[in-house]
């Protein structure tokens, strides 16, 4: 009953923001008794978004992983595709749980957790694109890059309601893909 | 008092969010008589929030103005920089307004609102990188990219209390112009 009181809360965030996800609507959305709050939150609702921030986090990475391996255009575009997805399937009613409590959050726990999850994003972006063919250096900027730009497009197509702010993202993010793996080879000779 | 209040509406939003952006906090923010609410604003809270956005997205577009005729490399750093200053004066404590508005609006003026203002700076932004050398169709590109990027990497700053993530994607966004602006010059024969 905690894990999905947890993943109801990523959604209601995700979906209405901070100041929108309160106990009583995750206690609806969830079908959970109105007892568990108290017994698996003690500290109250900074702990629900606090694990739930984390939850966001460690899931999104372990979608990443099914890319280990994939060369670094293959692993943008299967990203790119990732939230693309979230957009379509929830017809732009959804973004990122952990943007959504960055910009509202009021204490500085909240803050530091979405901190640790994006850079615990950029950090295993980092490492499977450099694994992929992009170099350490090239690597790490894509990632935080990659994640920033699709965080952004996400807002822009969301407040749209339209596909075509995301869709000019991603075919830039893939041919910024395809140059940086170009230069790369050119600048490495071939064993 | 009506524009301050609103300017004072848009650092609200900036700073705290959607929901923590009320009357009070707004009267008490500018030092605006209580009366003023409901002189200025019949509508109530929407009214502030909607003119507030229409004010932010104006403002985005008069500073672009000062770059018009510049090179679309120009235009792109002015832009970074303007961002990578409200993250550095504010101590990483302020992000977009408009992004602030979408991710938690409940309802749909709201999110027009919003969607008005992405697509203005978007198609201004286009122009002027058009005019500065990338033509059309990467222009609109470089734009949605430059916008999303800019609004995903505030969010990563803010959230890691640090300048590294924009500033890894600020570097990629400028190498990604360059590479756009040359690939244009090799395909256009100089007249």
């Amino acid at each position: 009953m905690k894990l999905k009181m947890v993943e109801g809360t990523v959604r209601l965030l995700a979906r209405r923001g901070l100041h929108a996800t309160s106990f009583s609507e995750v206690l609806e959305l969830t079908g959970a008794p109105r007892g568990s709050v108290y017994h698996h939150f003690p500290e109250g609702k900074e702990q629900l978004i606090r694990e739930a921030v984390a939850f966001a986090g460690a899931r999104s990475i372990q979608l990443l992983e099914s890319k280990a391996g994939a060369t670094a255009l293959e692993i943008t575009e299967f990203f790119l595709n990732l939230w693309r997805e979230l957009l379509s399937r929830s017809n732009f009613q959804v973004g990122c749980a952990v943007l959504a409590v960055t910009v509202a959050a009021d204490s500085p726990v909240l803050l530091s957790e979405a901190a640790a999850a994006f850079r615990a994003w950029r950090k295993r972006l980092a490492e499977l694109l450099d694994a992929g063919g992009l170099g350490p250096t090239s690597a790490a900027g894509l990632a935080a890059t990659l994640i920033a730009a699709c965080e952004g497009a996400v807002v822009l197509s969301r407040a749209e309601q339209s596909m075509e702010p995301f869709d000019l993202v991603a075919v830039q993010m893939s041919e910024h893909v395809r140059t940086l793996l170009k230069a790369r080879s050119e600048t490495i000779p071939a064993e």
